[in-house]
């Protein structure tokens, strides 16, 4: 899924990055070039007249008989959506969202991205029935990994950013990346390593980003509320400076 | 999957009740109530004229736009194919196959049956690789789980067959359930426990099962020889009671 805004793909070349490594790391090959592809993405986008909304993308290997074994002769399908969205969530990023905390229960090769998403659906369906935004998946040592759709962050009483590191424990977000970026831009100091539930628990701030929320404050995790119950002062910073940076000179013409 | 022998479905009750099993642990609803879908399964048989195939049944939530969380709204879809296959698989039956081991890198619930297939596509794609027939999984213990489309069973040097437990760990296939309840009546000793790779090395005879495959002889397993390389006596006896089973009386009509 990759976001559009005032027309523009927000950090396309970072998404097909990611994309070209979750087909290399199944052997699955380009339905067509890399160029072509972004081309027809940003065709996609101005057909449909969206201005703001989302793009989603879907390789498959292509028809064959049902078969474990990748088929022999099959050519690579391209299927590809685009519609309006509201991206629009005051509310939320006035008040922060609530997060739950769950096992982490998926595969181990969680730095690819496929449709395989039962265990995510579960999850958010979870999160959703307990009245909460999303659901932090907690690996068998008590760390966060990350959400079901977006990647789990906390600002320490220190004022440190902190976010899992990238391994196949996790997805690495696009956005994630450019917060990174971002962050480093701005001199915020930041940290990529494993915290705890606790330690999240008694942050003084905390949010969740992904594609489609941008930067989203956190501020009940469970039962507790982070900080002082408000959406972060540096969380707000690096939601407005992520916008930015999206909307404008970041994002491909 | 369900495989059609003599135009009968075989071990259609106990796929059926795996269906519903996994249909609740997933809360998806049934699209059909589970005895118009036995009705449905056995008329496309019919009308197909399949007497020896396969028959492939999905369920979906339902058409929704995409979300993680479950549609509201959605009406549960059924798809179901059929078709004729050549059971006949003599010559890796004579001389048995091979597989090889691979690290289980698959998500915590194994006993739900999904289409997140992904894990089990890449094992089988190495075996094929591999020039074997199969790709063994092994947890993080080194204890076999089961193979990418099917369970796996050793027999010890006291002529004992043992298979993994069913727990969340492995799917409990339908022709593993059948296999272990004719051992039983063969008065075959059995037991259902975790066995190492080792084990399996220095095993008298091994095998696997599936709904496909039945009861395949392994004669390899990654570079040893299994016993005296030739299919096993047991194996074998258990094949022939498992064919003749499915192709009378344990068979619905």
């Amino acid at each position: 899924v990759v976001t559009v805004l005032n027309g523009r793909l927000v950090d396309e070349a970072g998404h097909i990055d990611r994309l070209a490594r979750s087909l290399r790391e199944v052997d699955m090959p380009w339905p067509v070039s890399r160029r072509v592809l972004g081309m027809v993405m940003r065709e996609l986008v101005r057909r449909n007249h969206i201005r703001n909304g989302l793009l989603y993308l879907q390789i498959t290997r292509g028809v064959a008989p049902r078969d474990f074994k990748f088929p022999a002769r099959a050519r690579p399908v391209l299927v590809m959506t685009a519609r309006p969205t509201d991206l629009d969530q005051v509310e939320n990023v006035e008040h922060g969202v609530r997060v739950i905390t769950i096992p982490d229960i998926r595969w181990k090769r969680r730095d690819i991205k496929s449709v395989a998403l039962l265990p995510q659906v579960l999850g958010k369906q979870r999160a959703a029935e307990a009245g909460a935004f999303e659901a932090w998946q907690v690996d068998e040592d008590g760390f966060v990994t990350e959400g079901c759709s977006s990647n789990a962050w906390i600002v320490t009483g220190g004022n440190v950013l902190v976010t899992r590191h990238a391994t196949t424990m996790i997805l690495n977000g696009i956005t994630r990346q450019s917060i990174l970026r971002l962050a480093g831009e701005h001199g915020a100091a930041f940290e990529e390593r494993a915290f705890t539930v606790a330690e999240a628990y008694g942050a003084r701030e905390a949010f969740l980003t992904s594609a489609t929320n941008f930067v989203m404050p956190v501020t009940r995790i469970d039962d507790y509320v982070v900080g002082d119950g408000q959406s972060g002062a540096l969380t707000l910073a690096l939601r407005r400076a992520y916008i930015e940076y999206a909307a404008g000179k970041g994002a491909s013409a």
